[in-house]
């Protein structure tokens, strides 16, 4: 067998993925609706040997009635679908796969089996998708459902989705098709199986109107940390995209959702762990520094404070105390005990930030783990991360669209590989080759194997 | 003004138009999921200078409780989805228009108007929508509904569908993003607008995740032909694809539908109606007329006894005649007084057709205008309808892909040409522009325009 190597993913959004990222003198946010912007970044992502690109999405923007700070908070406040811009790219590009997000609470199974199974095809098994349950009330309601489903019910809802969409994806055996111009057979009849499925919250009847994906099904990939986000991740999810800041934090993580793989018959290199990572990489220390301080300098106060203030639970108005001083001795106490409010105050007692600089700090890093240093320093973190049972590959957040990405390819890439640690070539010509998952049977030609050696 | 001109639309699925087209020797059906294969065919319309690809599409496929004759009727069982289709033909084309079709009864509106503003972005202004409303119950099964929606209601629906997507296109105003580097200001506040929109059918609260679409909004097409279906064009449309068989019907289509866009505030001219038509053409009529037998001789007769025996709404099972004789006596009598079965009838009495030669012929028309002949006898045909308030252009349906849309490229678009009825070059950049439509202005700035002109 050959030696384990990194796995990576390009997290990279049009308007950067920092909230300033967009005021970097390279930056080109007015080209986030550009389809030559994109192949630009998915060639570097290419050559770059990055196994996708990925792009998160949620079915909703800013909005005028509950967004403070209108206008300053851009960063995803509008952008190019993620499948429509992935087919796009898939014309253009030879090897890098595509992970687009989709929601299962949002969307109809049928129509988000045929897009995926769609993108598989016009990239010739490239494509995967990253479920989402999609929180939050705001979204619904661009749905016309007034109160969203609870976390309990969406999660409910994925799991039947995703059964039925694997279902949907199975409509066609592999070799269904004849196209038999001598006989004029175009299909084999007892190689079409609707899946005729009911279930609590999904109901689907008929065969999907597309052939299997190349791929079997999409690379299925998962973003969810609660309990049900990971029993759902360990029956299904072939990527996990997850949040991490420390190594032990990592190490729980992935261990649990690991050890949850075997109850459903999988095997621990079936699932990829891949967490996040926002990395500001130089030739020095304090070049690395420097690019950090200086997308930091680009934070609007008003967007920083309001960043701030909502992620840390704070109720009072920041605005009304020195920035360049600590937090006032009242607002250091818990106010509401969740995990991340302890996290940021600990955070700020531990370095003594001002909260100019501890607004910067949640700005930033917005749950992800960051990286500042050489590219010896990035990948001995890495390294160390992927030797130690913390991750089996990473997301890679440039912070700033595209100079962090070139940074990237052009300084961290290299000492992977100088190392061993990550390849020099693609292996492969899907996804899944690439990432070494294996390609799923369909469940209907297993079923008849099964029959028929029973009887 | 420049003189009027016909507009093309390429009607052009992967695995042919007529149902036996793909068992012509040049037909490629195994390649029909194939995006090299669709950039042929798109490159070869843009060599056309056709308006718009155009793609036909509904969610579901044939099913073994329904299908008789399972396995032979393939054309329509399975193929790519239009909109991420066109999304990677945007990458590698330049001029050609992409008319994707997609129903207003089985999608939510922030989905489809995200992604055909997602389109539109990534062609440059090349998207059209074909609003379609998705008759059949057999249809809301696969979306766990048990009973379909009566006509009435989609069109409703279909009416509210297009109000809150233009709507929602209109989210944000074309400038409204600034990507003021130096202030910090990504947007300007006041030029975001939530749809706010509560309808009978849907609701949808926030505004659209996407910057507005260089064409406003895409150009809207319909195709449908009832009362309803009517009007709801009247409305909204700027294209109507529709199938006419006959002049005289044709004509009384064109003049109901341009009449009733007075009481809209509509010109004439805001609407392109468009039927399709099937063309055999050859440099002498009888080859023509032989390519037209060779794709008939193709019909597998069990195939053809089920269309004509379910579009002629035939009881009997047809199978059990000579089909080299006429129908027998007692079945040239009207079964259900349908105008289609009516329409089979006069035709197999007036041209004393066999059995065989009928369902070849219902089977190859399949309720478009066909045409047998040299390209002066074509455009003969497409000329006198386009000058006598019949039609502004025609959607071309090539029977056999790809080798139906070679002839029409490389013989009859010379002749549209050296008559002057057709371009030589494409005139714009957008579909829009070439289309000669006038781009939509934001619903919200005209409301400012107005409200500052009343005070
Ligand atoms: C790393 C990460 C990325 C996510 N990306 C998205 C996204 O792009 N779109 C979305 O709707 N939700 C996204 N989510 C939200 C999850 O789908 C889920 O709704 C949320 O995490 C709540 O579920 P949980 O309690 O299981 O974490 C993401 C979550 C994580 C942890
Ligand atoms: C020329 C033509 C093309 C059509 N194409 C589609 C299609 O691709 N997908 C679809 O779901 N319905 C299609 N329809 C059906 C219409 O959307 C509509 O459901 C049907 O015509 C019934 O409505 P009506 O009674 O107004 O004609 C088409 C109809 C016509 C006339």
């Amino acid at each position: 067998m050959s030696k384990r190597q990194i796995r990576l993913g390009a997290f990279v959004p049009g308007t950067s993925q920092h909230v300033a990222g967009w005021r970097h003198p390279q930056a080109r946010p007015q080209d986030s609706h550009n389809l030559k912007y994109f192949i630009e970044l998915a060639k570097t992502a290419e050559r770059g040997l990055f196994d996708a690109y990925f792009l998160a999405d949620v079915p909703v923007t800013v909005d005028p009635d509950t967004t403070p700070d209108l206008g300053l908070n851009g960063t995803f406040s509008a952008g190019l679908e993620p499948v429509s811009l992935f087919s796009a790219l898939a014309a253009v590009t030879e090897h890098i796969g595509f992970i687009a997000t989709a929601s299962t609470t949002y969307e109809a199974p049928y129509n988000l089996a045929r897009k995926f199974a769609s993108l598989d095809h016009l990239s010739e098994g490239r494509a995967a998708w990253n479920v989402v349950t999609t929180s939050g009330s705001v979204v619904s309601k661009n749905y016309g459902i007034n109160d969203a489903l609870l976390p309990k019910e969406r999660y409910e809802r994925a799991d039947e989705f995703i059964e039925v969409a694997q279902k949907l994806w199975d409509s066609w055996e592999d070799d269904a098709f004849e196209y038999n111009k001598q006989t004029g057979q175009f299909f084999t009849g007892e190689k079409l199986h609707p899946p005729r499925f009911k279930g609590k919250h999904l109901a689907v009847h008929g065969a999907l109107n597309i052939a299997r994906p190349p791929q079997g099904y999409p690379v299925i990939v998962q973003a969810g940390q609660s309990e049900d986000g990971r029993e759902l991740a360990a029956k299904y999810a072939e990527v996990i995209f997850t949040a991490q800041q420390k190594l032990e934090d990592a190490q729980a993580f992935y261990r649990d959702v690991k050890s949850r793989l075997i109850k459903y018959g999988r095997h621990a290199d079936d699932l990829k762990i891949m967490p996040g990572v926002s990395i500001f990489v130089a030739q020095t220390e304090a070049e690395a520094r420097a690019k950090y301080d200086e997308l930091n300098a680009y934070i609007h106060p008003t967007l920083g404070l309001n960043l701030l203030k909502q992620l840390g639970g704070f109720t009072e108005d920041l605005s009304q105390f020195d920035l360049d001083q600590t937090l006032p001795e009242h607002l250091t106490q818990a106010q509401n005990g969740a995990s991340r409010q302890q996290l940021i105050l600990e955070i700020a007692r531990k370095n003594n930030f001002t909260i100019r600089q501890l607004y910067q700090w949640v700005a930033s890093a917005r749950g992800h783990w960051t990286l500042i240093g050489t590219p010896e320093q990035i990948v001995d973190q890495l390294q160390a991360w992927f030797e130690n049972e913390a991750a089996d590959g990473f997301n890679i957040l440039p912070p700033t669209t595209p100079a962090s990405l070139d940074d990237f390819v052009d300084l961290v890439v290299p000492e992977l590989q100088r190392r061993g640690l990550f390849r020099t070539a693609y292996e492969g010509k899907t996804l899944r080759e690439n990432l070494g998952l294996k390609r799923p049977e369909n469940q209907y030609v297993l079923e008849k194997r099964h029959t028929s050696q029973a009887s």
